[in-house]
């Protein structure tokens, strides 16, 4: 085998064995070959020692947008109209695609350090992404989605979206046997109407896409559509066949239990953001509540002008002390299942629950290693505690995606960092910032 | 002069000057010598090059409980009862000496390591966290808090608590010219009579002591004593004299808007800690109000079963991001609040306001340096949200206490790491562990 990790302490997120004391962990052909507290008769090309750290899948970062790591600290602490009228939409005006190619690429950077293998990602420029994503060896789901304000003008073959996940689809769907994937994204339902849903949702299954989306987000957003439509953004969107593929819906904050149970009908994944919904006073999403309606939940990010960075360990802890401290249980959301979110959640709002999210023989090699010998996860009395409660995308030793390791102690194998960071200070921020 | 940090961006929580870029910092005698964006004439012993990093003051953590650190992620996710009863009262009457100072001193180490310059701590064996810190070169408040569930044979002179106290203000009380402080304590209304607090708050007066306590941590805590007394808890403790020195009141959860203005009125400032309030299913301080109200907010962890980690960063961002979410509006305690809160606020609870808390002329030398280069620290349009939002205790490569470097890059000055862990593996574990 090519790969051989030993002695480390495995949470392998497999409710059958879910953690593995002194595990051995084989790597070959970008699969896992070996999983067991026994050593392989089988030697490996390289070993890998484990002693002192944690092996856990590679978590699944399914709401980003990855571009907008270039105005992360930008503009904090303001109104929301006038954050995005002044201060996002303005510079976002501005980014060309070479921007969106370097932001995109301290993005996928930062997720690699901090133990992210998959990306759910929603932006323009959606083929220079995509490369990128390609380039860098991390797995990502992309889209760019439809929005409009025109009805009367809208064509769904001539809009900007349309043509670029066209082209996206052409070269980049399916990519490196799939690890990149084009999903289809309707913006959310106040940014567009019924004929660009109609069209999004039969250009998805045309292709067999996933969908993404954002949905009942603010307040504004879920009651403006109850007062247009008479019905909630989930129903009016379910009923457009919004939902009939496999769909990530993005924060859900406002969504009612009877949407609940039409999402889970449905299959739909809700991408839960916690830090993004305080930090943009949009509220707290009930997902103690979606979960046992039986809502797949899985975890984001959001972008950085709105949290501000890719620790997806911070969304597993917010996930898990947030459901305790607004329902007065502490026993709510513990701490296996903000963990569950964080990976096979993940894995499924990506269509990618047989390939990763687990440690599991025969399933992808997307595992990452954290360093459980520092002060703060020590001492060790529970595994899953410590992913859960201590750990930060710091800890982070080691991002594997497919058995390929993309990021090890500081180092990045497969993105230029120094010439990335040279390029935003040199090129972008200028560009952003100029009058 | 001694040291001199040059080239940093320094975020000195000085109203008069926030943000200093490329600022010279020179450290003589423990104290700051030199704050300003030209060089000094005089040379310096050694020069640290601050490019690519922010300085700022070293955080407070206003209250913990720094032997539970052995506790870390023993029991999380029960109910509060059963977490108590069950097993943390359990395991905490098997911790000796011996286990507290292993657990002190691994606790004291995170903090280092996390930006921490000074922690408000609360716990039996006081003595021996008292020496625990004075060797480890942070600065520290320290008590053991009186509580009793006996009146009726309460002797305040024999009590466990007083008597520790008693050799700890001989030995320990304003050690190393004030940098090991000993406070009085109460550890709650709900766990203690009148006559405890009276005797209490007549010690504090008597010996010039600050005073530390929990209040309204949950609403059981807070209805019950409106019950049991026809007042708040506030209400109850100011009565019996227990604001009359400067006093840290933890938590603060459930005060009412009266409440806040009698602490305001007192000068008591309230010790916030997100983290273990929503993690123990306690609630969500109303922090933002009580700002508005004049009461000084403080920062803290809490002890390490409830957090479950010394990182004041986290509990920064949650303190800025929680009292969005909750009020609805983005621009509820804005990042330089927050920031506040975590250094001159923990620097007025422990009645260190002219001695640390900001950068500036002739205060302390208690700053700390965080690698600023990092891709999640990147593009850096904002210091002060780069801080709040984006940085975490991992970033910390430096952590200086009245000028004397405790924690750089890896290594820890003053505290036997490994010796430490032995000790906690092989003598406080197997203690704590054994039926």
């Amino acid at each position: 085998m090519e790969l051989l990790i030993k002695n480390a302490t495995a949470v392998t997120m497999d409710d059958a064995n879910p953690v593995l004391h002194n595990a051995y962990i084989g790597v070959d052909q970008g699969k896992i070959c070996w999983l067991s507290q026994q050593p392989p008769e089988e030697a490996a090309s390289r070993t890998i020692d484990g002693a002192g750290k944690l092996a856990m899948p590679g978590l699944i970062n399914a709401h980003t947008h990855l571009p907008m790591t270039l105005l992360r600290g930008y503009a904090d602490d303001y109104a929301l109209q006038e954050w995005l009228n002044d201060h996002i939409f303005p510079a976002e005006a501005k980014l060309d695609a070479r921007c969106v190619r370097a932001g995109a690429a301290l993005a996928v950077a930062e997720c690699l350090r901090f133990g992210v293998s998959s990306v759910t990602d929603m932006y323009f420029q959606l083929p220079v992404i995509a490369e990128t994503c390609f380039q860098a060896g991390i797995k990502a789901n992309l889209c760019n989605a439809g929005m409009s304000f025109d009805p009367e003008h809208y064509d769904f073959e001539q809009a900007g979206e349309t043509l670029e996940t066209r082209e996206a689809l052409k070269t980049w769907h399916m990519a490196d046997n799939g690890r990149i994937r084009v999903d289809a994204g309707v913006h959310a339902e106040y940014t567009s109407f019924p004929a660009l849903w109609r069209a999004e949702a039969e250009f998805a299954r045309e292709h067999g896409l996933n969908m993404h989306l954002h949905l009942s987000e603010t307040r504004k957003e879920h009651e403006e559509c109850l007062a247009r439509w008479g019905k909630t953004p989930t129903q009016v969107l379910a009923e457009q066949g919004l939902l009939d593929v496999r769909t990530t819906a993005a924060h859900g904050v406002w969504i009612s239990e009877q949407d609940m149970e039409l999402l889970a009908q449905k299959g739909a994944a809700v991408a839960h953001n916690p830090v993004s919904n305080l930090k943009l006073a949009s509220g707290i999403a009930p997902v103690a509540k979606m979960l046992e309606k039986g809502v797949k939940v899985a975890l984001g990010t959001d972008g950085m002008a709105s949290n501000n960075n890719h620790d997806l360990f911070e969304e597993i802890k917010l996930c898990a002390i947030l459901q305790k401290g607004i329902s007065g249980d502490p026993q709510a959301l513990p701490a296996w299942q903000a963990l569950c979110c964080a990976t096979r959640g993940g894995a499924y709002a990506q269509g990618r629950e047989q390939e990763c999210g687990a440690l599991r023989l025969g399933m992808d090699a997307d595992l990452i290693l954290l360093d459980a010998s520092v002060p703060s996860m020590q001492p060790a009395h529970n595994p899953i505690s410590s992913l859960c409660y201590s750990a930060s995308g710091r800890d982070v030793k080691l991002t594997m995606v497919r058995g390929k390791i993309l990021y090890e102690n500081g180092e990045f194998y497969t993105i230029d960092l120094e010439k990335t960071l040279y390029e935003i200070q040199n090129y972008a921020l200028p560009r952003i910032l100029e009058r």
